[in-house]
Parts: C-alpha cells; sequence; structure tokens
C-alpha cells in the first residue's frame, strides 16, 4: 500500500510505503532534515508541522496521506553552511605553499607526438607511444588502464598521431589515465577534498601551475543520518546503512565537484586525480569499509593505509579512470585529517619541537618534529562548535564571537561575525565569554555561578543562566544566553584537550617550555582569542609568539599531496611514523583531567601569566 | 515488426524483427550455424532446409513466420570439436615440467593466525595481518583490492583470527586476492587458457602442488562469426562486433571454467589467477581492444603487452579479484600463443640454435636462442588444418592421416583416426598423399596431374581428381577425393611455410646445417610424418633427430607461467627480445617462395636426402 506525502512550503510529493517513515519520506522528497541523533527519537531536531500539531518526521510513520510543513529551523540549509570567508578557508592565498616539496604533482600532461607507423617500424600503437614518453619523462615503468588502451588506436589516428597523455602516480608506477586526440592546451587538475564530519571543503587545484582554482564547501550530506561520527559508525555498521552513508558522502562531494567544474566551465574528464583527508571513520565510510570496530573497544579501524582506487569504483565524478588517494591514518581517532594537517605544517621536516591541536569535537593532538611524531585523540565533545550548548552555533553571520562585561554593572556588549544581530554564540565566542564571566565574578574556578545581582542572572526551572542578548536586540526574538550547565561542557571540553596536551607531554617526559610552537589547526582557530584560551586553561600559558593559527590544514595537505608526489610519500611517513598513545589506558589521562576541571587548572603555578 | 521463427529438429523457437538474418536468428536461439566466411555469402556452409528447398541462412532475412531445419553438416557440433586424445592435448603429463623456472606461482594461499587487538596494541586489522604475512613471505610492497579490504574486518573475527590469503603477483607487488575465514586446507588453483582461433583449451593447474588436474577444449564461440582471424577483425572492427565477440571468447572460456569447476567440485571463488595466451587477433579480442588496424598496412596492434586485469572486469567466472594475465605478443601475427611456445621449450634459456614452428593458419616461425630471438608469420592459409581442400578435415574421428599408393596398380590404402570410415582428410594425411602421389607418379614436382591408367584418377566439371576412398568404403556415401587445385592449395601452403624458414636464416646469415633443433608446434603435430613433410619440401631436409613434436606449447606456456613468477617476467623478455621480420617487406619472401612451389624445391641440392 502506498501513500502520498506532501511537503510544504516546497510542494514536493513523494509516494511512499506504508510504515515509511516520515523522515525518510523527506529524504526520497531530497529534503534534508535535520537529525543529530539519526533518527532515534533524541535530539527533537526533526519536528515538523501537521494539521494537529508538531511530530518528530523520524518517529512519524505512514499509514494514510499526509501533508507536513518543514519549520525553517529543521531544514538543514545548505545556504547556511557553505564555508564563509570569515572561517579563513575562502581567503587561503590561491598559490599552495609547497615549501620543502617538489612541485611534481601527482598527475601531469604531456604532449606527443609519435611516429605514424610504417611497414619497416610497425610495432604496437603503445609500444611506439611507449618510447616517446620515455624521451619526455625518462624511462619508467609505465602501465595503462584497459579502457584507455581500449580508445588508443583511435585517439592517436584522429589529429594524426599528436596526442596529450596524462600520466598519474598509482602509488608505485606511472599510469596512463587518459589519451586525448591532439595537443591539448589546457593545464592538468585535481581535486583535494576534506572530508568532514559535518562539512566538506574541495579545493580545484591547477596541478602545473602549482595553485588553487577554487575552493567550495558544503555540508555533509551524511548529517541527516546522525551529527556525529559515533552516530554514523552506528547505522554504518550494518551493509544497508553503510551503503547509505558511502552514497551520501559520494553525493556530496560530486555536487562540489559539480559546482567547480560548471563555475569553471570544465568537464569531469578534465580531473585525473584526487586526494581526500578525513577522520578514520570518515575514510572508512569514503571507500565504503566498515567502521563498526572503531567504536568497539579496542577501537580497531579495518586499515590505516588504504589503496589507490579508481574513481569509477566509486563512482566518482571525475575522468572515470582517475585515481583517488585516501591520507593514511594513525588509529581509530587520529585520522588522514591530521595527518595531511602535519604535513601541510612541514612538522615532520623541521627540527623544532611542534604542538599541533586541532580542536572539533575530538580534539587531536600531535607532538613531535623530524625525528619523532606523537599523538593522542581525546573526546572533547562538540562544545567548541557550538553542540551541547544552548545557544551554541557554528561560526556563521549572527555567531556571537566576542564578548565584553563590565566588572560593575554586568551590562554586556558583544561583536557578532559580519555585525549582524545576534543569533547564537559560536567557539571563540563561547571562550570569551567563560574567561570575562569568571573575571567579573559571575562563575567561579569550578564553573558554579556566584551570588550576583543582576537582572542578567537568572534561573530557568532547569537552570541558572546569564543573559549574553536581551530579545529585543537578538536576532532570535528571545535571550540568548548562557547557562551554569553549558559553562560546564565548556570546562569539560577544554579540560580534556589540555589534559590531552599534558598526557603527551609527560609521555615523552617533557615540559612546556620546550615546545617550539603550537599550531592551532581547525575551523575555528582564526578567531580564537590566545589570552582568553589560556586564561581559562584550553592552551598552555606560553609566550604569544609561539602560538600560531593554521586553519584547515586537512584541506592544505591534500593540496600539497596533489602538487608534490613526494609529499603523498612523506604523507604515507608520517603515517608510520606517528606513535598513538590511547589515553584510555592507565590513570595518566584521568588524572590530568581532573586536575583540569578547573579555571584556569588546580596547578596556577601552570599559569603563571593568568595570576 | 515480429516473426516467429522455428527451428527443427530443436524445434526451438525465437521472436525476432523483421529483416533479422536466419543466421541470427539461430544465434538467438543458441544454435551454432557454421559460417566460415563470417555471413558474406560466399562459404555455403550456412544452408537450411526449408520448404522450397535450401537456402544460405545468412543471406535469408526474415519477413514472415517461418520454419527451418538444420541439416547435420551445418551444426557447429561441439562433440566433434572435443580435443581428442589423439591430439594430444589430453595425453599431456600431468605434472607441469617447470624446467629452470623456480617454482613461485603467480598465486598462492598462505594461513596466517594473527593476534586480537587489545587497547595496548591496536593497530589497524590490516596493518596487524601485514605484520604477520611478512612473517612467513618476507617484507614485501603488498597491497589489497578495495572488495577484499571491505570483507578483512569480518574474515578475521569469524575464525577467532585464522585465516587463509591468498597473494596473488599483479605484475609489480603481491595483491591480497581473498580473505578467507579459518585455515583452509584446499590448494590454490589458477587456469591456463589457450585462445585459439578455432578451438580454445582450459587446464586446471594446482598452483602448489604444481600439477594440471584436468584439460577441456571446445570450439571458439567466435567461430559462428567467421572462420579465420581476418574475418574476426573485419567484424570486430566496430563497436558492435568488437562487444559481440568478446562476449563471445570470455562465454567460451567460463564454458570451459565452468565444466572443470563442476567436474572437480570446486567454487569460482577457488581460482585466483588465469594466463592466457593467443595470438594478437585473440588476444585483442579478449580485452575488448579493436583489432582494425592488425589487418592494415603496416599491420600495427593497439598493443604487444596487456595489462594485468581483474576478473570482474571481464566477467570471467573466477574469484572477481582475481588477476588475468595475457602473454605478451610480438607483432601483429606474432602472437602470445607463440612467445608462450618459445618459453614452454626454453628456446631463450638454451644455447643450442632452435628453429620453433607452428602451422595453423598461419605458419610462425622463430628462430633463435638465449642470445637472440628472431621470427615471422608467412600465410600458409588453412590447407593443413583441412581448409579451402575439397575433403579436407581437422584431425577427428574418420580422417585420413595414412595412404599408401600402389606404384603399378595406384589402389588405395587408407589409415583414418580410430580406424572408423573414412569422412576426410585432415593435414598429415594430406601431406602423405601428396608425398605418394607424387612418388608413384600421378601428380608432377609443381602438382599438375599426368596423364596415368587408373579408374580413380578422374574428371569432374573443374578439375581433375584422384579418389582415396570409394564411395561404398567411406563414411561420407560418396568417394573421397583429392583434386588438381587441392593439391596446388597445398603446395602453396608448404611454400609459404618453407620460404618463411628460409627467410629468416637469410636475415640472420645462416644455413639449416647451424639450426640444432627443429621444434614442431601445434594441432597437427603429433602425427605429422617428418620423412613425408620433409619430401614435399614443408619441412627443411636434416636429420631425424634433430626433429621434435612439442603439441601444444601454447597452452604449456601459460601452464609454466602460473606456476613460476620467473616464468612470467621470461615471457615479458621473450616479447621484448624477439625482433619480428616483415615477410611483406622486400623481395626475399616473395624470391624464396617462388623457388619452393615445386616438390620438393627448385634447387634440389637443398634435399640431399630426397633424391
Amino acid at each position: 500500500m502506498k501513500y502520498s506525502v506532501t511537503f510544504l512550503p516546497d510542494n514536493i510529493t513523494v509516494e511512499v510505503e506504508r510504515g515509511t517513515s516520515l523522515l525518510h519520506a523527506a529524504s526520497f522528497a531530497e529534503i534534508n532534515l535535520k537529525s543529530s541523533c539519526g533518527g532515534a527519537g533524541t535530539c527533537g531536531r526533526c519536528k515538523v508541522k501537521v494539521d494537529t500539531g508538531y511530530l518528530l518526521a523520524c518517529k512519524t510513520l505512514i499509514n494514510d496521506h499526509m501533508t507536513a510543513e518543514i519549520p525553517d529551523d529543521t531544514r538543514l540549509d545548505e545556504h547556511k553552511v557553505l564555508l564563509s570567508e570569515k572561517e579563513g578557508l575562502l581567503t587561503a592565498p590561491r598559490g599552495v605553499t609547497l615549501t620543502d616539496y617538489p612541485h611534481v604533482p601527482l598527475s601531469r600532461k604531456i604532449r606527443v607526438s609519435i611516429e605514424a607507423p610504417s611497414i619497416n617500424e610497425n610495432s604496437s600503437d603503445f609500444s611506439r607511444l611507449q618510447a616517446e614518453i620515455a624521451k619526455q619523462v625518462g624511462l619508467k615503468s609505465l602501465t595503462i588502464s584497459l579502457p584507455v588502451l581500449k580508445g588508443l588506436a583511435e585517439s592517436l589516428r584522429k589529429d594524426t598521431w599528436n596526442v596529450t597523455i596524462t600520466l598519474t602516480y598509482n602509488g608505485s608506477n606511472l599510469e596512463i589515465t587518459s589519451c586525448e586526440p591532439g595537443h591539448s592546451l589546457t593545464s592538468c587538475y585535481g581535486i583535494a577534498v576534506d572530508i568532514g564530519t559535518t562539512t566538506v571543503a574541495a579545493s580545484l587545484v591547477d596541478l602545473e601551475k602549482g595553485i588553487s582554482i577554487d575552493k567550495v564547501g558544503t555540508y555533509n550530506r551524511q548529517a541527516r543520518l546522525g551529527d556525529d561520527v559515533i552516530s554514523r559508525i552506528i547505522h554504518g555498521s550494518d551493509e544497508k546503512g553503510l551503503q547509505e552513508l558511502q552514497k551520501l558522502i559520494i553525493n556530496t562531494i560530486n555536487e562540489l565537484i559539480d559546482k567547480l567544474l560548471s563555475k569553471w566551465n570544465m568537464q569531469s574528464g578534465d580531473i585525473s586525480v584526487m586526494v581526500t583527508s578525513g577522520n578514520t571513520t570518515m575514510s572508512h565510510l569514503f571507500l565504503g569499509l566498515n567502521p563498526k570496530y572503531i567504536r568497539l573497544e579496542p577501537y580497531v579501524p579495518t586499515a590505516n593505509i588504504f589503496p589507490v582506487v579508481k574513481a569509477k569504483e566509486l563512482g566518482l565524478a571525475i575522468n572515470p579512470n582517475g585515481l583517488i588517494f585516501s591520507f593514511p591514518a594513525v588509529a581509530s581517532y587520529v585520522g588522514g585529517d591530521i595527518v595531511s594537517g602535519v604535513l601541510a605544517t612541514m612538522i615532520s621536516k623541521r627540527e623544532e619541537l611542534t604542538l599541533f591541536i586541532d580542536i572539533g569535537t575530538n580534539g587531536e593532538i600531535v607532538l613531535g618534529n623530524q625525528e619523532w611524531l606523537i599523538s593522542c585523540a581525546c573526546s572533547a565533545g562538540p562544545a567548541f562548535e557550538g553542540g551541547g550548548i544552548t545557544f551554541g552555533t557554528r561560526a556563521m553571520k549572527g555567531a556571537i564571537e566576542k564578548i565584553d562585561i563590565n566588572p560593575s554593572t554586568f551590562e554586556t556588549r558583544v561583536e557578532t561575525i559580519e555585525g549582524a544581530k545576534a543569533i547564537g554564540i559560536c567557539g571563540s565566542g563561547l571562550i570569551d565569554c567563560i574567561s570575562k564571566m569568571y573575571s567579573v565574578g559571575i562563575i567561579d574556578r569550578t564553573g558554579s555561578f556566584q551570588d550576583v545581582s543582576s537582572s542578567r542572572v537568572k534561573r530557568n526551572e532547569n537552570d541558572k543562566l546569564f543573559v549574553l542578548v536581551w530579545a529585543k536586540d537578538s536576532g532570535l526574538d528571545k535571550d540568548i544566553y548562557i547557562t551554569e550547565n553549558d559553562i560546564k561542557n565548556l570546562i569539560r571540553s577544554k579540560g580534556a584537550v589540555f589534559a590531552g596536551i599534558e598526557s603527551l607531554l609527560k609521555t615523552v617526559q617533557l615540559d612546556f617550555n620546550v615546545v617550539d610552537k603550537i599550531l592551532i589547526a581547525g575551523g575555528f582557530g582564526n578567531y580564537l582569542n590566545v589570552y582568553d584560551a589560556i586564561k581559562i586553561g584550553l592552551l598552555p600559558d606560553l609566550p604569544m609568539e609561539k602560538f600560531k593559527f593554521v586553519g584547515n590544514t586537512s584541506l592544505r595537505g591534500s593540496e600539497i599531496a596533489l602538487l608534490s608526489q613526494d609529499a603523498w610519500k612523506q604523507a604515507e611517513i608520517i603515517g608510520k611514523m606517528m606513535t598513538y598513545i590511547e589515553l584510555s589506558v592507565g590513570n595518566l589521562f584521568m588524572d590530568e583531567f581532573t586536575k583540569a576541571l578547573f579555571l584556569p587548572h588546580t596547578d596556577l603555578t601552570l599559569f603563571p601569566s593568568v595570576k
């Protein structure tokens, strides 16, 4: 039995089987609803309006024809998630800085003119072509994929033995991935992709010129099946769910490719190579590898190094014979995005001892230099990305990123991204907020609210709270506030990151002072106020000049790998040389974590400048 | 508009579009008709019976419902073409003689037990597996195909970390092509295939034991689209025809695999590697490469070395991740079957100067030793396979293989294969026949009939002829005879082969006497009477002990390559080191050919023993 379901205001009608959930019906209609819990019925984000009121789409099974209206804030709005200029991604310089890596891209085009065969020289088309290629690139072990070989004879003859050959490194040899008739004047292109759990960013790279032509980003479409890595793993633990998730990430990437290609008037065949970096779960889902055991103790991924595969094996919309590289991972929770970040920041090529911190849902931390690399992952939770915080939001227009509190009146003044009316608080705003609330005495060292006299300090039915923006000034028509529980969440997050840093240092029996550089990677890096971050005990108390924001190093590492075979080989070396410290073993981490659940820390001697 | 066509006596009815040829309709009904000319309407073999008489199926376009009866001798009968014991194929010893090549097969199984992961050793499944494999086979560059990696986690856990791994050489690295739970006790198997234009033979090889378990053969199903290489090339010159031919050869091979697997109670997944050898056109059609330019001057194939491909890329019914090797070719008319033959006979590994002759439709000739190899192809025509000869037939039951003629009475006594009533004359019978007719004076040195008085020497409307078997004694209820035109055809064939040999020797400025060994390969090798062959001038006049019949060396070379990676590498070397002499260049061949159009030759000093 089938029923019609109409979604408003889109006015899209789909036919579905009796018993289908409304959430699934929406996805058939190509409408993406928020669903942080992956359809478990717990997050409440997929609410839709029907005649009788609001329903959770995930828990509503269709047993009649119906009409449902999608409220704005239930919809996963693509426009909102385009990586803004503010996020630092689009402001990255077009030229990719290769630093020490030689510019020998994974793929290159060469223009070849071969002799026509004659009765005296009638060796095969392929062997005559090989001889000409060897003249240009030297005698190398050269392979050709069958589909390219199939078209070879005609391509060679179409423009009287002039062809443009694309040679792509396949991990061990050079492979001919395309043979076009004539001497093409166009460059050779690759695409770098950062596969994030929440957002996916892609960069179109001109491999000859060594520049990124354009970058685009979007939501990871998998988000409709759960917000975080754990809910994705659960969904992907059976074959059907795995296929669904793989299809969604492939579609997400294809959409980005399509956007880049149509904007730059290119064909999918023009792209001969892709490098992707993502956390270990994302890499598994991208390749269709079951992520089940990543979540179960002892947290074992299927693989940390991934085979180079052909685009058509995955259904990616580039040259079907093009090759797809996936950055190697280190462990279940230190993935290819971190290896890519280490590559991009040259840590493994320098003498200086560097601390690399990527704060997202997981805080991943790397310490080392050209001699050794050590890493760990601490469950920082999604607080700094706005998750689990009442008015938390990602860094977007209207997000509070800075706050001042008058120490006598407790009146506030906020700065928002693009100066828009406030709609929430992003990571940097939250850090600033705690720092300032602590400074003026609204909260104590443990994050508990103090008895201060201000109309802004209130109670709702569950919790104490501090109003940052009154309803009349906000973009939401309601008060924007932070609760005591929000503060405790944030303290747990910052404590986990700091304890991770301490654990790594103690493992190698070093202390802060020997660290030469601290690199802060990830989305919110560009807005983080280091003073505030030190003041709340998120970052170690070291001289300002040692800190550096490095932005989306995962994407940059992929761009660099596209442009340098040596860089790709270095990525493989990084993956192998990096030691992973499992923080759940022993008491080290828990001890450090407990000590870090204060502002800034129980041990104030660690934070001399805060006093 | 569609019409029904019913084929008798099979009583199979198919619906076809108006205008479909009856030959095509038969193929839809899975009935294979003889069609030597590939539907050109010239060979007359596809005749079928309808109410009004006989029609050529290829030239009959359907414009009404109809019924057609397939005469026995129009049908491509599979049973007749199974390679008989007599042909020497099935009598090959089970053990494959590897001679100098070490027994390191292209694919092997290893039984591995890996440590369960723990929180202290939680590296990935693949890296723990790699470490265990390295213990058994040494630290080698190891790859894994994505589909195998997908199943890895579950396979490892199914039998508590005991697995059986198949490692297959992929041309540059070892690749994990399967991972089965538990420690499998079965061996590792491969299939060797000789892809002949007419027949296809397959050998099931136990890669651990180094023996061939069983061999089967059948007609190449492509035969319905033309008997010889040239008609196949013409048919395969457009994309549709090419796909059709590729599908037919894949089906032929799958049928043989199926026969072997069901007989030996094995699964397709048990076969992890296949090596094929065929002439250059067959290799092209097998891989779906357009053979068009092989036929057009200057006779250029797309490739002489072929990529290693996965079984699923071609639709072969072995492990879909198994690997398919195709023997390298040398030129358009010296193919992988000849390279395989050179490999099997160790020519390129020996000091002795060897002449290798494979007489089929083309005579392919190789001369050389471990220092150098030189080859050519001469269009011998199909006479020695029975083609173009009035009562010519392949070596099968009832074929005349020996004949005696009384020098006074011209009465004959014939010997047939399996002693059955004569149904035709096979290659060895034809050679014997000419030799004896020349001896007793029925024909002169040019093959022209002489004026002898015998009821057996007659004329029909077109030609003079000599009756070998009277109708009453034959299996055909009619006289079996050989015509003057048949004799001339045979003389042209033997002349071409001999001229090819002479051309090779003259190119390197050597003469017969320095040749240490002469190897005769190919189907009719086992029955050829060397005395007769020398007497008619097909083979050079050298001492008997220098000649050796080597049978189907193409299949044997594939078996050897399956069993030895070194042998496969040697095949690649043979392909590269062998020089090809194009006989159509210059006058050398034509001069030699003209001289060889006599029995045995114009220059009798070349045949001292014949006098």
